[in-house]
């Protein structure tokens, strides 16, 4: 229903570009809500962008919309429009979307930028580009509001109304003479209060806070664990810098969970960083390499049986089904594990328990593979070469799910992230195996047999 | 370093537990944040949840508490409690909370419950569970401040004022004397104004509301995108009956991406309806199933070319590289389309453009792998085997590529999720396909050189 709704309100944007109406487009642009137009510039060409973006006029209103706009398509606008005019309307931008802009540029580009920059808003630009981006300090805020202990709620309110400047605006900030953070109001309790009293007595002292370098995945853990709106980001001496509002926390909860499910594919980590052909080759690249390294390893496996092979083909045509099968149920093992963990449903010390329902689970499934299997390989070849690859086809899958949700587990106890045991590297490591494991055990079987 | 305060907290309760002392644990809760407190109880065992809950006192207190934790651990709580207790406490909670903890009990343990309920809140909670759990009526808190077009702001900070049971209030909801939604009014705008103004001065009308069987998916895509504390949803005749508020969307984002991980492993779509081996058994029976099909699928098609492979046993050792190479590529593609779609990154009209980038990336890692292949086989066996061994990879391969970013286009087209083709299913059609262009490029050429 939103898909069709921007799909209409991009073909007008085009058909107005296409005839060059101007004042139509700026009619349509002051009537839409800017969330829509850069859903809008997503679905246009590199052209219309630019030609839509020179119709928009006055910083400030440029400023609202590249905010609003994807690190790729600002690079392109900004690229597009004279440097002078770029530096007002990077000044007319909150100081954490201008910075994170910036760090979008190449390095000169920025330089240049920030030169041409009004002095103030430059330095403050310039420090918040210290902060690595996926950190509390590369998303803060560092508009806000900060009152001393001593305030009375109706100058509180005063000093909203005039500040203008802050959006999102549900907490103020309690600090004392050395610029500490002490506490915390909320507007709402500040509107509920007679208007003489002072912060310090209506203030929730003890509050969550966080450090610039904190990652920002902890950041939203916070936020979402104690519902919170904003979280406050203090230096060592508990210096209040700014705050993380909690419409930065939503999206950085769906660029990790991007990242999770591209990482697993084994695809990249990043959306943006691989809108090029050459990118994308490259981010898969180490994910394929090692996957072949994968393959030779098993065609070595497979060589050392190939005797076995021309006696019984049977025995080959099970491969792919052991493949597939053993790749399907190790995953599924290492993707329960990662997700148990990642949502700390695993009670203290009952990893043991939650490998040996797995390796159950596991279990269970390569009775019912090793079953069909043993019967088709029957229907088609002699009964004691069917049960014993049966057993073997049995044995490889059981081992892929205890390997599956073992590898997470491992991780962890090493202070890695669990997620990594999903990705490309646990499927070779759980092919390998699984395809040792077969050949091993109907290598031995063969020498028992012809013994 | 919140995983060890949780840590500390949980053996400090657990050491209390054991030795039996309610006072020291009923000073540590309630020195405790209750989102910190369940994260206890999730670590604990059923017998140790029983005992701490039964140290809270008091039937608002232990409301509070049941509300932060995991449907599971609330299903054994209320069930360890006489069923007086129990309807007390249910009573206590906003309705929301109260119908989800119901939707989760058996049957009749809800309607027992509903029954020894106040009747007030007894049909409040009835009608809430009418709502399916995933959809807007399902997640809306029914407790909001609604006022009419003519109350002056002053009398609206009144009503706040008494108004202790409405939890996170950023913005007054205003109607008609219909009670329909006319106009919404941000906590901020409210206390910034004089006193006597009336809320249709400073109401903002063009309000984004959802009905109440709207997806939560798409719920949450428009707070993500408008930046919203607050969603209202209105029925067919436009009248306010609840709001979702933004700690709701974000438990919402990620229930969704834990449930696309899922998914995209073939292992369930829901941690909490899989804790017990068996359902997580039957959660995964039919990818495995699926699986075991595309495998006796692989043998056929292996069966038909067995005489190639026995004349050349190199083109069996190959076969696990192709597998396990093919799936990867297959899965990087379908994976990374998958997200573009999903971010709307895409372009209108330009899915033809986006598949063929990925065949072209395909291709490349298919020709890596060919080339790579044919050297391996070129020193193990003789060079003409080897050339149209590593053509009949590359074309493989690039083959997958292709199919996996074409099939999540393909569902899109059919207006299906696309995120469907990220699971086994396709893994299934990638290995079958990728095995049927090896087989039949081989036999083909074994056909032209045996001529």
């Amino acid at each position: 229903m939103q898909g069709r709704k921007i799909r209409m309100l991009t073909e007008t944007v085009q058909s107005f570009l296409n005839r060059g109406a101007a004042v139509n487009l700026q009619k349509l642009l002051s009537k839409s809500h800017v969330a829509d137009v850069a859903l809008v510039f997503r679905a246009l060409t590199t052209d219309e962008r630019i030609a839509l973006f020179s119709v928009v006029h006055g910083a400030d209103s440029r400023a609202s919309l590249l905010e609003a706009l994807d690190p790729r398509i600002q690079k392109e606008l900004i690229r597009s429009i004279p440097q002078d005019d770029a530096a007002r309307i990077v000044e007319c931008m909150p100081h954490d979307d201008a910075a994170d802009l910036l760090g979008h540029l190449d390095e000169s580009l920025s330089n240049t930028l920030l030169e041409r920059m009004h002095g103030a808003d430059s330095i403050q630009v310039e420090g918040l580009l210290e902060y690595e981006p996926d950190t509390a300090g590369g998303i803060m805020a560092t508009d806000f509001v900060a009152l001393t202990e001593d305030t009375p709620a109706s100058d509180a309110i005063d000093v909203l109304r005039t500040s203008t400047d802050v959006d999102m605006v549900f907490y103020l900030y309690v600090v004392n003479e050395f610029g500490h953070l002490v506490g915390v109001v909320s507007l709402r309790n500040l509107v509920t209060v007679p208007p003489s009293t002072k912060l310090k007595k209506i203030m929730e002292s003890r509050v969550i806070r966080v450090r610039p370098d904190t990652d920002q995945e902890e950041v939203a853990s916070l936020v979402a664990r104690y519902n919170f709106l904003a979280i406050p980001v203090v230096d060592e001496s508990n210096t209040l810098m700014g705050i993380v509002t909690v419409d930065d926390i939503i999206d950085v909860i769906q660029e990790e969970a991007q990242e999770d499910i591209l990482r697993m594919a084994g695809a990249g980590d990043d959306l943006e960083a691989t809108r090029r052909v050459g990118d994308r080759f490259f981010a898969r690249l180490p994910w394929v390499l090692l996957t072949i390294l994968g393959g030779i390893g098993s065609l070595l496996i497979l060589e050392s049986v190939a005797g076995l092979f021309y006696q019984n083909m049977l025995l080959v045509l099970f491969l792919p089904l052991l493949f597939m099968v053993s790749a399907v149920v190790g995953v599924q093992s290492a993707t329960f594990v990662v997700q148990i963990l990642s949502s700390g449903m695993l009670p203290h010390g009952s990893a043991k328990s939650l490998l040996m329902r797995e390796w159950i689970v596991g279990t269970g499934i390569g009775l019912l593979t090793g079953v069909v299997s043993g019967l088709v390989a029957g229907m088609v070849g002699d009964w004691r070469v069917a049960l014993l690859l049966g057993l073997a086809v049995a044995l490889s899958i059981s081992w892929s799910a205890i390997l599956g949700a073992g590898l997470p587990l491992l991780m962890r106890a090493a202070n890695q992230d669990p997620a990594i045991a999903t990705g490309p590297f646990t499927k070779v490591i759980i092919s390998l195996s699984a395809l040792g494991i077969y050949c091993s055990f109907l290598s031995l079987l063969h020498v028992i047999a012809g013994s």
